[in-house]
């Protein structure tokens, strides 16, 4: 029986969405751990990924600091260092749910992550150089390259000043106590808890201290909420994380035995605390509160549940919704935009019973 | 650079839709072969993958024969074999895509495999049994066990005694040269090539000839046509494919560059031939012939291309229909039947140029 078990073993595979780049989805629906293993993390790449030479363990600090500085890996991972768990959501996650639907890759709900990094508060490193008065934005730049828009270009974000010192932003040289997946970043991934993934900078080669604002392609291009199908009208970048959920089991369409299953999945926000997750059987008519599996902490998803005794023959429109500390919760309807970011709808699947 | 590109290599990976039983759909959008490796293949079960023990490796033949018979495994793969290249697709391949939704597993475009199956053609077995003047069908018993609407069942199914004697009908005993995979039915499989998959019994264990009509859980519940919600008036058998393709090629809701892309795909049919793929560019107004790799052959899928060049700023509606030799075509809006069986609509995508 043990060989059979082992010619039999079964496992949940990443989601392929395209190859080149490589964009794979987390199995999220069937992971039970509330870290990530390396192998299970969503791949999102703009570009080809970056060869891993002697060059890429140099990371630098220039622009509008008082002494521009080269460290290189023995001295970074030398440096204090703080270990932040934090989730990873795309803001690209959950993209397939907008109606009407949206182009891009479409994304389900497995564009999140949440694991252990270990690396140097940012604040240390920019202590280091010496900031100066006309510092207003950080811009990071990953050893990621390729054309867009004509251009050779690498991606490249900024955080406003105020977010960049803020002391659980870090560059973290270690994931769940390994080194960082050469897919995931290696040597050091900026890890920016609380805002949408496209900030937490993958194979982080320069951080780069600007006076004005940054307007590379993936700042004012990509990562702009444009609420309008046409035009640019209202724009306004994408930041923090909205608060969400998701529903890992059942399945969307599962059929079920009658009888008592536990409906469960994770919730989570951005800058805040998740506060309660509610759920409601009947399409929203009714809500009660999930259980919580343990006091929500700050940047990580928290898992809930609800046990339930479904009823034979019988169709089941589940909800769910998530609220924080900032008073705000999922919405009934989705904040449509053209690009596709940030969608938190109230989470719902349908399932029967035969 | 060698090892960077070992590093990160990428691969597509199966889709997981549930892990108990394991249900997973092949990446097919992202497999170039037209033979499908083993571990590509999509795995449908309706339970627990069967230990593997002495007892799997014979095939017994009872019922209305002459003489009832049990083979062994060096006894069937002595027999005068064939081989057959035909596609597997399930039955369900495409529910996600029923308007409105129907209940089970939501498979994409990715249920459907296509490989060279070796083995004993079934009326060769049935011959040396000696089927009586009252067969009237032939039911097949997999090892696959387990508890359907209270009962417990195998998984059984039965073909009509013409198809059953069909040169083509096969007890395969390897897959592309190799043994049959484990998941896949090792050591014997049914092959009815021009049927959905429901009637390749996996883990073949028994062959049972009825002078009846076989009224088996999943044969007259389950791969059932139900054309309402609520009742099952009108309803009738799954049996042979419908002519169907798909696209492999752009994705839907792809954002591509402006310039020339090959689109490209796969087309088959159940019993027949494709005659013809046609492919539109815009929305179904206009329709132009895509040229196939090959002549189109009995249970193959054959595959499609038709380069295009693609404007600048601009969403492109494309739409794919095949065409059979027995005149059937991909309808304008599949038939829907309440548990989401041959969908086979006018293949359609959308991407836009950026």
């Amino acid at each position: 029986m043990e060989q059979n078990e082992k010619i039999f073993k079964v496992k949940p595979h990443l989601t392929t969405h395209s190859l080149h780049p490589e964009n794979q989805e987390t199995p999220i629906h069937f992971l039970e751990e509330p870290i990530t293993p390396s192998a299970k993390m969503y791949r999102r790449n703009h570009f080809p990924y970056p060869a891993i030479t002697n060059q890429s363990y140099s990371l630098s600090i220039t622009g509008f600091v008082r002494t521009p500085i080269t460290l290189h890996y023995n001295q970074i991972t030398s440096l204090p260092s703080r270990t932040v768990t934090s989730l990873v959501e795309c803001s690209g996650n959950k993209r397939a749910y907008f109606e009407p639907k949206v182009f891009g890759d479409q994304w389900k709900d497995g564009a999140v992550n949440q694991g252990q990094w270990k690396g140097v508060p940012l604040s240390y490193l920019l202590t280091i150089a010496g900031i100066t008065d006309r510092a207003n934005e950080i811009v990071f730049q990953g050893a990621d390259a390729g054309t867009k828009e004509g251009r050779h270009v690498h991606f490249e974000r900024s955080l406003p000043l105020e977010k960049a010192l803020a002391p659980h932003v870090i560059v973290a040289f270690e994931y769940n106590q390994q080194l960082i997946p050469p897919k995931h970043g290696f040597p050091y991934r900026l890890i920016v808890p609380g805002w949408y993934g496209m900030a937490s900078v993958k194979w982080l080669r320069n951080i780069h201290v600007i006076d004005d604002s940054f307007t590379g392609p993936f700042q004012s291009d990509d990562y702009v909420y444009y609420p309008h199908k046409d035009d640019n009208l209202d724009s306004f970048p994408v930041t923090s994380n909205h608060v969400n959920s998701l529903i890992q089991q059942p399945i969307d369409r599962q059929i079920l035995k009658p009888g008592r299953h536990d409906i469960f999945g994770l919730a989570w926000t951005g800058e805040g605390m998740v506060t309660a997750v509610e759920i409601s059987l009947d399409n929203g008519v009714t809500w009660k509160k999930a259980a919580l599996s343990e006091n929500p902490k700050r940047y990580q998803w928290v898992k809930w549940s609800h046990p339930t005794v479904f009823e034979k023959n019988k169709e089941y429109a589940i909800k769910v919704r998530a609220f924080d500390s900032n008073g705000q919760s999922q919405p009934d309807q989705a904040f449509w935009n053209r690009k596709g970011y940030g969608y938190n709808e109230v989470t719902q699947i349908k399932v029967k019973t035969e």
